[in-house]
């Protein structure tokens, strides 16, 4: 049923394409529902059939950037039989999808050098970490035979710290107080008829009943604490000892624990989330299969892009290549670098994205003590520390040693620890990681491997950020000449491989369409 | 080291015990942190070794009962090379938990035999479905090497369905609204002046900044809607289309989906929660293995239990049975039934706990429409129908088919649907679930297994509940002569497996004090 939508829609195209050039095919691809806010839905991957109706043929495509876009792009275009090539300047395809094992090398652009020394099994998703299960990732998880699992985004065994606290507590507890409070405040206001004009009495009735549920109170509508703020000894056989009586709303607000609390209120990060088994790159590794390894040329640093008249050249490190179309999805800024011929608005928007610092580093231990010590299972602790988030890993439960994330933190934070040593780096988040998990935090590390996305060598970012998406992100989103963009940059989905994966599918579906077209 | 605090211990109790008896004993226990309330962390199963100290020699121990309980209290005396036996009813061990695969059968207390029509890959937990981190049960996983994984129990992108809406809406949704008007309705109030008696300036500035992100609230600290609520189409290349605006204050109070979006708020309900690979009865599995399938006699119906001077005699359908000391873990209300010589202050405190009736319906499909369709992976919608709750799959994401229980509910609802045959029960099932998911919800389905656990032989209840925790409640926590009491109706655990494990550590801990010591 929906193959037969599909073709329909597909054959319709064609035709309105061929008699009325690509303003009307655009025009009518918004009218069916293909426009780019239906991307997710409606994408129609290339398909050798396609040319059956238009007498054209595949094209040949050099895209690049061996990132997710690029691998993306070569991976649905090689549906139709398009004839593509992938350079990419590394010696691996991924980009930013990058996991290191055991043996791998990490070079920053001052040329310091970590080998990890990561025992066999353990793995650090140096750059993307989670998937929401809206995202075309999974579909492309899915597509591709790459197996999931969840990816623990908020637990309430995990603590909440910030700078004043004696000690971390936990996110549950934190939670337990500030909805505590919140629902007492509210819930007395109320009583006491500050509300009266807003709410009829069967509205105050109600909202009394939910804020009983929503904060735990007392028959006073008072907080005075709650189970819910979790248990010092767990009930079993006894009652259990409840961690003791929350502070006074005072404390509870001064403790800025609000941050961390309502960190998974968003669209994007919402419970539950997902990673590949084994590694954020089962993604790429599949992708890469699914290409042909021998269509990506790594080790191939791309020097210059012409758009000619009847096709690109894109010369390279090694010599030139001549395709029929190119698709660029290096990060703007390294391809506003780029010597081209594509005119001075192009180059113009390519510099209006502002790249980002990003860090991550990960941290080995023998002993899986946050599962054995403090009953966590995956998820994050929050603090406003420089390190900003420790993540617990969400796979390999109760196996014999795992690896935390000592910190993912960006821009400011992210712009300090990048200007560290490694060992700099480790060392000051050791001493942050500390005062949450106490001197097993430092003792008991078997190895650490860091990463600044702003000093590898062709990314120089963790992602770029538009002013406004506006300008610059409108020009972008069409080819100069027969160069087409892609990347998480040109959606609104910057910094996710999801974004990467969208802006593929829209290059592939405009080049597609202008190819069936014929027009040049 | 903690191997080293433990041996002290053990060394100093028995010191204790041998001196004073058991009063002392226990005395002593509960100074060392060993009482009850501290089971988790001190539990110290038996061991070999703690015999060459005391000049004693394990007991003979018959357990009635090869639930969790039973097998625990085996598996942990076992360890100190007691010789336990098992005398289970049923012809498989396990009790409630139950995991249900294809060719299975269910036979109720009526007759009625359901055979399971499952596909190869599919099961079914009719029991226990799920395990808080904090739970001993997790330690078993890991002490037995039983695999786990994420059981998603807090999904923003399933359903709450309350009766009144015209269709369902997505838990993120319900959560944006509720929490954007309470934050909205508080953060007026404050403004407005009418919390300054209790608030200070600093109190009502962060107040107001955290509920301006707990409700996502706009600059006139009004709620209009949020992303948060989600998008009809998700944001991409394009802006995504956000669902519409939120109802009126009034039909979101009415709407009653308070108690859907505060679900997880307790301690035994929060995120994360965790799930054995391959289905709950795993734990079984691995327990079996463990005790030794030969001490483990099944299709034995235990008809009496008699405490005598020097040891106890269980009567069973196929002739009797003597031991030293007894271990009772069947349900109270069918212990009460049984012929036994304990007294009658033990029949009374066996026929307090009241049975509960609860009931579980698996739907087999051989799509996974929930996550095609729906973008539903893993978690509960919550309904105020009868059926409850709808739980999808924590696992086999992405594979072909997959199993959906239809509902998972208790006391008034499950007798409901426990007097019906399972035809009727599956179709009463599957009219309340199409007002969520449509017709596909009938149309799919591929095959279908209930259970009604007050119907189930042997068991004849979900659980058992206290009017209160004192009395029999107390009465059973210690033995009767030589009879013991296990299950996780002696704990605040009632109902979670966790409970049975917790039961039968206590036990095991007291016995085997008592057979150090030497007293009869």
């Amino acid at each position: 049923m929906g193959e037969d939508r599909v073709l329909t829609r597909r054959a319709l195209l064609v035709g309105v394409g061929a008699a009325g050039g690509a303003g009307a095919m655009f025009a009518a691809m918004g009218a069916l529902g293909l426009a780019p806010d239906s991307q997710t839905k409606d994408f129609v991957p290339p398909r050798p059939s396609d040319f059956s109706l238009s007498g054209r043929a595949a094209a040949k495509v050099v895209i690049l950037g061996g990132g997710v876009a690029g691998l993306a792009c070569a991976y649905e275009l090689g549906k139709a039989g398009y004839d593509c090539t992938v350079l990419e300047a590394a010696d691996r395809a991924g980009g930013r999808n990058r996991t290191v094992r055991g043996g791998d090398r990490l070079t920053e652009l001052d040329g310091e050098t970590q080998t990890a020394e990561f025992e066999e099994g353990t793995y650090f998703n140096a750059g993307p970490g989670r998937i929401a299960p809206w995202m075309v990732t999974l579909d492309y998880c899915r597509e591709l035979g790459v197996p999931i699992e969840m990816f623990v985004n908020n637990n309430a065994s995990a603590y909440v710290y910030t700078q004043g606290m004696t000690a971390p507590i936990r996110s549950r507890t934190a939670r337990a107080d500030l909805y505590g409070y919140v629902a007492e405040l509210l819930a007395k206001a109320t009583d006491a008829g500050a509300l009266n004009q807003r709410l009829t009495k069967d509205d105050r009735e109600r909202l009394s009943e939910f804020l009983r549920h929503f904060g735990d109170l007392g028959p006073d509508l008072g907080y005075n604490g709650s189970t819910r703020r979790g248990f010092e000894t767990y009930p079993g056989v006894g009652d259990g000892i409840p961690i003791p009586a929350p502070s006074s709303l005072q404390d509870v607000l001064a403790a800025g624990t609000g941050r961390a609390i309502t960190m998974d209120f968003g669209y994007e990060q919402a419970t539950p989330m997902f990673q590949p088994v084994g590694g954020m790159d089962s993604i790429v590794t599949a992708l890469v299969r699914a290409v042909g390894p021998d269509r990506i040329r790594t080790g191939t640093r791309v020097t210059g892009v012409k758009d000619l008249p009847d096709g690109v050249e894109v010369t390279h490190r090694g010599g030139a290549f001549r395709a029929d179309y190119c698709i660029a999805t290096l990060p703007p800024h390294l391809l506003a670098r780029l010597p081209h011929n594509l005119g001075g608005p192009v180059t113009a928007a390519l510099r209006t994205p502002v790249p980002i610092a990003a860090g991550k580093l990960g941290l080995e231990y023998g002993r899986r003590w946050w599962e054995i010590d403090d009953r966590i299972y995956g998820g994050i602790t929050e603090t406003d520390l420089d390190i900003t988030h420790i993540w617990y890993p969400s796979h390999g439960y109760h196996s014999r040693s795992g690896l935390v994330v000592g910190y993912y933190n960006s821009e400011e934070n992210a712009e300090l620890y990048g200007r560290l040593s490694h060992g700099e780096r480790r060392d000051r988040a050791l001493t942050q990681g500390k005062k949450i998990h106490g001197e097993k935090y430092r003792s008991e590390l078997r190895s650490s491997v860091s990463v600044a996305w702003q000093r590898q060598p062709y990314i120089e970012g963790g992602w770029a950020v538009w002013p406004s998406y506006t300008g610059g992100f409108t020009v972008l989103q069409h080819p100069a000449g027969r160069v087409y963009f892609a990347g998480d940059w040109l959606t609104r989905l910057v910094a996710w491989q999801a974004g990467a994966l969208e802006s593929a599918r829209k290059v592939v579906t405009d080049l597609h369409s202008r190819v069936l077209q014929g027009t040049s």
